[in-house]
């Protein structure tokens, strides 16, 4: 027997189910019908494997169902990671998604949101840093981190929460002094309030603490100065660390064993993020845990809603704490 | 001043340079005209700041000037980094890139196909292992480390050599007897060939040699029984294990430190991949370096070239060696 090769139509199903085309329509754009009509067409879609074509729907109703996501790279763990929750969401929603890595270059940027605004895709989820980024209104996006104005929600963790509980941890851990270390952007961003998240667990837990905070484009060194200050008689002067990345926590480690101060022996560190081996395998570092799936949950759902009023400007998501090595930890492997 | 907001045409492009429509058309297009009016032209479409739009041009030539992307998911460290590359190499050449996570869904790739099929896509780069996956001759499709059939171009790495280099590398390091680890899909695939280059590195290094290779599924934990059978008295038979992925190379160093086997004092371990941490930094271990830009770029302009007589059906790409402290090595940091 020979397979047909062309892809069934709507008119298929229609005869298929028995039912008027315009019966198929209004299924397939989940309008009301009654329920046996319904059955019988979806039946009917099953068997004959009806793909609806979401090009045509595109051209009826004005939509591409393409979303663009600009994102600097997808070779930070993180990055990558959130690449591919946004991905599947948008799947999930039969979207397609066009990738962009920007790699912090703001023409590209620009050029994906022109597309937006010319509707030649119907919305931008953006993780972006770049200060003169113009987005009308008018258009659809997301923000990732960043707010880029009252209009356009911004989804990101909730990091002041995060760095309380950073705090909260080592203080139960029984570290005395502990030191917060921050290097990334001066520009307001939601990251930037784990430092604060920081202090007020410091100060509620009585935990003694001091800050070294670097801007972008400082090398990493400066924090080897930092901590090789605070080192008396081979002995660091505080008992935990929060460091604002498991990125920079990674860094960190490595710099106390040149100084042979010893993690989580003499000094316990925590990051923040919840990067793992591989994608998946054990966390890096101990660590506060970004809700990754969700925030991209939240982005496509935020930028698929109609309604533009019931838009919230800014939603924080629950971070978790993750065991990583890097702390005292009873149940240790 | 107001800033002039609305796009600037190609007939302002002709206005600004004193040319004719068509000779700006020609230029933008890449055909040949007077080095004089090329220059003209050029400098008008920086002054005017004039973009082309290639979704008008996409229209004229039947073109998307979109590419699709199939791969499992960008949570992989080795897919990530490909992902980015390939997503570099397209925006480069004013390519825009579809991603598709397919989580091994065939149904999903099936979709991405039939897309390409009706030009709604120009053509898909895939890296699947679906054994099932219809692809026509005349779909353009480029394929990595799989090959989908005789017509259709495969990029990967050199594996045989990758093989190769990681037994004379162990051999050349002091080792003796060696043992190579494989876990992977059973089907005929590039990575397969990592095994016999280790092989024939083995016999002619004259490294006496034994093999643990088991099917995509099986636990890990397989490994530990074949591992803890090789231990006489404390010490470990092998004094050098290739493993065939970084990956795999992570969980038998956690494995040997569980039965107190030290790497790399009394086994060295080679992985393969060239995984860094948080994609940028050390190795996690000591590696055969896929070329990852190298691939990304091939497939792309495999993909892009117009004439198919000249595509390879098979494009190898080569390794080398990265040290990442799971191998003895002078340099040690």
């Amino acid at each position: 027997m020979k397979k047909e090769t062309s892809m069934p139509t709507m008119k298929d199903v229609a005869r298929e189910a028995g039912v008027a085309l315009g019966t198929v329509s209004k299924v397939v754009n989940g309008l009301p019908v009654g329920e046996s009509y319904r059955i019988r067409v979806e039946d009917a879609i099953k068997k004959l494997n009806y793909q609806v074509n979401s090009y045509a729907q595109g051209l009826k109703a004005n939509k591409t169902y393409t979303i663009a996501l600009l994102i600097p790279n997808t070779k930070d763990p993180f990055y990558a990671s959130l690449t591919y929750y946004i991905n599947l969401a948008l799947l999930k929603r039969k979207y397609r998604m066009l990738l962009c890595s920007t790699d912090f270059d703001s023409k590209q940027e620009q050029e994906y949101i022109t597309m937006a605004q010319q509707n030649k895709v119907d919305g931008i989820i953006g993780l972006t840093y770049n200060p003169n980024l113009i987005i009308e209104e008018s258009t659809p996006f997301v923000a990732i981190d960043r707010s880029m104005g009252p209009k356009i929600p911004c989804v990101a963790s909730d990091n002041f929460a995060g760095g309380q509980l950073a705090a909260e941890k080592l203080a139960a851990l029984g570290c005395k002094k502990v030191a917060f270390l921050r290097i990334g952007s001066s520009l307001t961003n939601e990251p930037n309030k784990r430092k604060a998240g920081f202090e007020n667990g410091c100060l509620s837990c009585g935990l003694s603490y001091e800050m070294k905070i670097l801007d972008d484009g400082t090398p990493y060194q400066e924090f080897d100065n930092f901590l090789s200050s605070h080192i008396y008689d081979g002995k660091l002067s505080f008992d935990g660390i929060f460091c604002v990345t498991d990125n920079l926590a990674y860094y960190i480690v490595k710099t106390l064993k040149k100084f042979h101060i010893k993690v989580p022996e003499d000094v316990q560190i925590i990051g923040f993020d919840g990067i793992r081996f591989f994608g998946d395998k054990d966390y890096i570092c101990s660590t506060i845990i970004q809700p990754v799936s969700e925030i991209a949950e939240m982005c496509v759902e935020l930028l698929l809603q109609e309604n533009m009023l019931t838009k919230p400007p800014l939603v924080c998501l629950p971070v978790s704490y993750g065991y990583g090595g890097t702390t005292r930890e009873t149940f240790d492997l």
